[in-house]
């Protein structure tokens, strides 16, 4: 299969750091090996996937469960033997959140954290106002990454999307 | 001035929790006493004000800085007198981060946490992919909540958009 | 009105200790004087409230929102002027966790703490199985304490009830 | 011996995670690989020895302590020869908790965590009202998950079951 | 009533540091001022409330619960009016823990948090060895301080004693 | 050589968890599988070596020095090579406490951990009064663990006996 | 009493900041209050009461007792009433340890936690080839600094002496 | 060449203990264990390299930089290959302290801690008064380990030396 | 005395921040409320008394000793009697580093911890070939902060210069 | 290519350090192997590759991107094939930050460290009253480290410099 190969923006694709290897589960190393083999972006990879990108990402560090279809489709783009691919965690439930330290250390992932230590009580308090008293949730939710270019120069734009849970009175 | 009192979902509007007084700036009493008193919401104030929601919310916990027209219209709008405004924090730098402890207890502030101890790798990978090496910034930022309700139920949008920021090679 | 007086157990009512005091919002101290004045259980408010005892304690301490009717009912029970009650922050929105240090010091509290640690695992692995990849919501919630008595001595029973939310695919 | 494969809900069983190995005893290995090779459930295996399927979890990963019968009935079940089980840590004492972080990373874990944490002070109000000054035992103890299905969705109730211990007047 | 003043040991008595007052409940500076005024040693008034000192020191504390007939009993050897103790905090529940932080910097206290230190799994492997699989409880449990004078100096034997608790099946 | 295999309680003996080797000095896994290997409890080699169970304990979990003539005993009752243990770090001076996180997340630890937690203070009130201002040494120190039965059950008795060492007036 | 006033080195006196007096037993503000006023030296001050300098500044921070010779000559040197003196948690146990904050803030502290981390298992192993299995008292123990002055500059030397404990064989 | 073996004191000679090599540099377990082998104490090393004791295990350790001199003096002692040795990382520059966890678990530390912990703020005073206001270098630094034997016992004295560095103005 | 108000840049002067107070000297509120009511940079006041302004602002939060010059200085240019603020703790010694958590919450702090944390070893490696095995000192030190424009906008360069002190041989 | 060998300071070349490998990506051990198989400074490396010394030695340490160009010279300068070098995760993104544990315990980034926790809130005040409401950025940004000799003796000069950034008003 002839997949567009490296990445759209022209940077090179991602692949995977050796020192956390330890702290992700055994399809990680698998998957970002023949990535990195076929010079693939999480792009290209998402398209054969009908996935979002940070989805697919979140796939190959372990933090996201693949459904059959997702298995399939991977293993056809990476040309890897899909029976190799079950035989790994990928058949097993994620156990999320254990491959980051809590402050991120890593610049790009502590904007994020510092965003969420400087708005948390704006946002809880914006947020109660318009929905009540309750939580967005992070588990029936979304999210993306898009770029915007305008004359001030590049921009970020992530989207999170969650479904309102008003907590149950009892 | 007659602004619209009460908030626009029918929700009360967000009032300032005693117990964390001791962690934010002079101004934040003043402000949230006057905003119970004349039952806003940080909608209409922002409306008033011509900013974001959060940024509203933020300021009011000390998270932003008021410029000198946001102090006007604050005094405006909260019906304080301008000079007593002025004589608290506001004329000051914010300290910004000082209000939360992390990781963060609140579980609507909590799961914006999860999603970056979850998701911060894919993010990374993702933006590197797209951006190269760098990060979005946190300052030349903006963020907003947003509402959006189908028949699945509502659901809370949040997005986050900052400037891209390469590294600088030296 | 007359309430019941005392607990049905023939124990003590629980009443607030001085030293988490700044920890919690400015009704907890009311509620409490007047639950000492007037020798209430939290089961007997529960009843008059139409809610568990867990639900109504939690509301005392700050971890739930009250409804109109519940600040009504409140009122009622405990012989304060509504609107005084109105004045504190029972009109915003609950600032959850706050009062719980982490690992917990308190030996009844540790123990529920340690069976997290213990079971978590096993927990997970029999939910995911049972239901799938997604979590036991703590919001679409709710939870209760029972007692039960046998040969075998006194039994505590809490139940813990929540929505099961599979995580979305996106 | 013909088990049932397969979880009962059509989900897939749960197997071990490669990354958390080295926190558990020598016998859990050796479990999840037959587990995972026979494709048996918790819920299989659970009725096999008699007991709940969370302290067969638990004991898989090392969590709780077996009997010389729930050892041969595992040898069984799993098709493992008994002597190479009994060389495994199987024949000591389980060193329980070292397999988790507190506090929790994992989602679903985290959500039992923030339980703990929100509704602390409210299960001690109301338990020493009702059953006066102790503790519930976490060691004369029990707990199960069961699945409920209504016409709002699927619900996970978890029971917690403890002997209450009062404390000692010395 | 001419109870014995000072100690036994011709030490002067403990009295209470101002400085961890706030993490105590509100009996704690009645209780130590009338003791300090009265200059009565624990074991005094343990005697007169016919429990050890320990006990009566934690009670003082706040870390144990105290009795009606020991509240009857304090009010008397303190000269205290009952009435005025029973507004106080001891009708609550003790919120055990809060007045320590661990690891503790008191260089008496540390060397017991030292030997929990040092011989934790030595304890463990000799407790399982010696009474299976279970723990020692800290709940249905005393302790005590007790003096020794032999030629080679003087010794503190400290004794702790707890039901043994076995692990449930389940 | 005809030791007693086994426990005098019926219980399995203590064995080695492999997840803490690592934090372990070179001769723990050695003595461990010899004692694994005979079927020893702690009570017999503490009667050959003349020793107090829990200091045995310690002594295989690299928490106590062995003194030459221990050594001889070892090798002797576990049929060890004299030499093959001189080489390992057993000729080298204990680096205690590496093997325990604290707080212990081993419920029998915690509880002990628990106690120092709960009742520091009170401890070192009565101490105080009793023996001036010092501390009980932990290292002229020596603590031994009793089992009593009565109508009640069964009861762990731990006793810790050390000098009390006065502060030096300097 | 015509004291010397000042230090002998030209220095200020040291004087109570007041941002730590929380964490200081109730003689702290008094002491140093009248120690200001007078304008005494710890060196002025340990000569009249025939200390060390860094054991009467312990003093003054609470870290130490004073024996009741020392309060006479405190109240004599620093024109107090013995009385009040006595009135405040002098006539107490000295509860250690709490001002200070580990790892130190202070840089000239830092310097002396950062030796201890460099050189800990330095200092171990020397002190177990000249010593033995045991440890330096830090209770039996005296301490003082000492300034040198030599062509190569000005020197200061801080020694420690402490008794040397061998552990109990048990 | 032929070094007295053994140590002085009739101690044996300290070892490497394996549970930290992995937080040494390359050199430590060559130089251990030549040491070993060779039986020499830190104080007969120390002679031959004319260095205090501490220093050299200190070296030992990777907490200090080997002079030419040094690595020629060591090879020769130990009868290691010259060129062996500057194949390791002694060639390098120390990274300081990562041995070391604070706060530190071993006991002999821990005093060396505590004594830090308790009189930080009494060495400051008086330090700040003899010299003024800026630290002793822990740079420009010497330490030694003596003992002192009297009537009294075995004493152990450590002397740090270091020179006064005073803020700059700037 | 005229002195210029305001600041060079056309931005409001730094006041303080009520929610620091606890954490500074009684100094700094003092000095603060002075500044603000003149309207004073940091600029300015550090002309007049021939320092940078970092290390004025450093004096204002009680992190740099004023000499008695600076003191006059300083009471001149505040209009502050100069026996008022001989009074405070300007005559004590700074207790350096508490008034700053770590890691930092304010995003313009933690930009600088996060330069520390990320080329923290390229700097040392660098040092060290450039001078050695030893440290920069923050004793021997000096610091400023300069402002520059260019084409590619506005610059802030921080200077750090610090003696080299290299590692005493001992 | 005949490269100038060793440091122009005469000091040893900074090699790699075993312990910190597994925090380090995996083209780290290749180039510092090389690097001191060939005996090259950073100085000398930087020189080759037109950077500053600080970002040669953060690449080497995987805290920067290598641009194509980089590996190129750094294959020519190391004798290195440049495919060995693309296998590594040169060809990946850093993974910033991992490699060093805060706070620093190396003393030569403790400094660093302690400069920020000292002067954190002073540099605040002044970039705050020079720039207005923003951050100096730490990703458009250089350092650089020089020497500077005078007849005070040598000093280690750190220049940091990155684009001010203010906040963004929304």
């Amino acid at each position: 299969m002839a997949e567009k190969t490296g990445t759209s923006s022209g940077q090179p694709i991602a692949v995977l750091n050796v020192h956390i290897v330890h702290r992700l589960p055994s399809q990680s190393p698998l998957l970002f090996a023949a990535k990195k083999q076929k010079n693939l972006s999480f792009e290209t990879i998402a398209q054969a996937l009908g996935r979002e990108e940070v989805a697919v990402a979140a796939l190959f560090y372990g933090q996201a469960k693949a459904s059959e279809e997702d298995v399939k489709n991977l293993a056809k783009i990476l040309d890897l033997p899909e029976d190799k691919l079950m035989e790994t965690e990928m058949t097993g439930w994620p156990d999320r959140g254990r491959q980051m330290e809590m402050p991120p250390k890593e610049p790009l992932v502590y904007r994020l954290f510092e965003i969420v230590q400087n708005y948390g009580y704006a946002y809880k308090a914006v947020m109660n106002e318009k929905f009540g008293d309750g939580i967005m949730s992070a588990i029936t939710f979304s999210t993306k990454v898009e770029r915007e270019d305008d004359e001030k120069g590049t921009w970020c734009k992530i989207t999170l999307r969650g479904k309102w849970l008003p907590y149950s009175r009892f």
